[in-house]
């Protein structure tokens, strides 16, 4: 996905997205051509100069180099190595960044939407994995080799669910996309009615995330249940969090978070009952306001804050 | 306790210490009666003048309020609200600060100890509970109203122990003194043979951590097991910490920590299994460097940054 996102003006203003090819060259030569469209219409529409576009923040799932600003490893595609941020840069002759997309959507968040002011923010990305990132005094927080903000791969059960990363009983084993659709399998298939069942014809494979998220805001019985379950899950890490970071805000990303209270209520109650009351009270839990766009926005925002040497 | 540290010179030079009063405005008086006898002594020897004293760094068991430099609650002493810092100034008229006894450990090993030079690093003490801070860029992360570090109060078990903060499941549950010394009394009660009860002359309620770190020194086998099972429920904890600070170091201090490999093999090993490798690979877990004075150096150092304005 490529967005233009004016510097002052309060909103992105053009996008454009196209799914990912396997090819790296194919998708870099793909992110060009995109942001060059979107240049072009501007510039015909009258609404920025050539010479207004500063440049192109890139944000990819990690691990990342940042110094040399390639993919270290991908686990679907063969993009490893791959040197994404200068392909790009070249290709439109703009300098360009390269930040880990949990960061730019914690990013985007805090520079304009639910974060905005915020002096400690924890980004949760929650989709089919989780991630996150952590904004300090409006500076993204990377660790030493730019791996920090995996907040989906804290352990919350010891000898629990097996996680993709490899490890037991991570977070993301029990609160992200695909753990919402199995317990909602699991449940409709041990008997549980809900509308989820209609939803996919019947045909229990088909169940995702989104399926329960949609039927939640159907205000199905089972399907707030498995969303509150979600919320608890989510609420036992990040309670972990706000005792550790001691944040004015969490805010929380991605589509699951659009099933709105039924997710964000027992996820509040989950933080307050685990963490330190005085730590728990100063933080607020919010859904993203910038929904699907947090990313692009936040990658916007890492180039702008790196051009202002605020790494 | 109560420390002389020089600014310049690499190792404190001067030590008091006594048991705390039950009276807040006792305590104050100790300290500042300590401070003015060890002052007192070092000009006496001619190693220093009286007006190179710059000030005081208080350290003290959170949660405090930084702002007014007072101790918002304690659970076993009755100073609640009390302005620990302005006493312990006024009664020395001399400049002080306050903070959270973890933070000054773990920014005592960063400023003189094992945490030297590192750019990202968790400071965790283990002793009776599990504290810690967090140390980035050489400065203290204190989180919007100071309460950050609780590193003892992650969920690593959902349902699991109850904990003294009222959670079920946090790290301290499992891996603190009295987790080490519950679990080696249930092991000997089931029938372990280990020299943790000669040292104790059978009388199993007087085992401590202490009492288990000991026997570890000695070799005894039961011991060691109980120890590395302590190690490998800390490095449950630690490896998410990892994930979402990827820190250059973790620096563990306290009582506990002097059992040695036998503490640290298995916990690192626990920190490769779980975390992400690049970010466990660039990590190292070490003793720290400074024993039992962490904190009192720490809480100098503490003073000395915030003079610097390094707040």
């Amino acid at each position: 996905m490529v967005g233009a996102v004016p510097v002052a003006a309060a909103l992105p203003i053009e996008y454009r997205s196209r799914s990912t090819p396997p090819n790296p060259e194919q998708a870099a030569t793909d992110i060009a051509a995109m942001t060059e469209e979107i240049v072009t219409e501007l510039v015909v529409r009258g609404e920025c100069e050539r010479r207004d576009v500063l440049g192109v923040g890139v944000g990819c799932p990690g691990p990342l180099d940042l110094e040399t600003g390639s993919i270290l490893r991908t686990p679907n595609l063969e993009w490893d190595g791959f040197p994404v941020r200068d392909r790009v840069s070249d290709a439109l002759a703009l300098p360009a960044t390269l930040d880990n997309d949990g960061n730019c959507a914690a990013y985007g968040e805090w520079w304009r939407g639910a974060g905005k002011g915020s002096e400690v923010m924890i980004g949760v990305t929650l989709g089919t994995g989780i991630g996150g990132g952590l904004v300090f005094g409006g500076r993204v927080v990377r660790g030493v080799i730019g791996g920090a903000g995996e907040i989906g791969h804290m352990t919350i059960e010891l000898a629990g669910r097996r996680c993709g990363c490899g490890n037991e009983g991570c977070l993301e084993a029990y609160a992200a996309g695909p753990s919402i659709a199995a317990r909602a399998r699991e449940g409709i298939a041990a008997g549980r009615v809900s509308s989820i069942s209609d939803r996919v014809d019947g045909d229990l494979s088909r169940v995702s995330a989104e399926t329960v998220s949609a039927a939640v805001l159907d205000d199905d019985a089972f399907a707030i249940e498995v969303m509150a379950e979600t919320g608890r899950m989510l609420g036992a890490g990040l309670a972990g969090l706000v005792n550790v970071l001691n944040p004015d805000r969490i805010v929380v990303v991605g589509g699951v978070a659009r099933a709105g209270e039924s997710l964000f209520a027992p996820l509040r109650d989950e933080i307050r009952r685990r963490a330190f009351a005085n730590l728990a009270q100063v933080c607020a839990v919010v859904p993203g306001a910038l929904g699907g766009n947090a990313g692009v926005i936040g990658a916007a925002g890492v180039f702008l804050a790196q051009q202002a040497g605020e790494v």
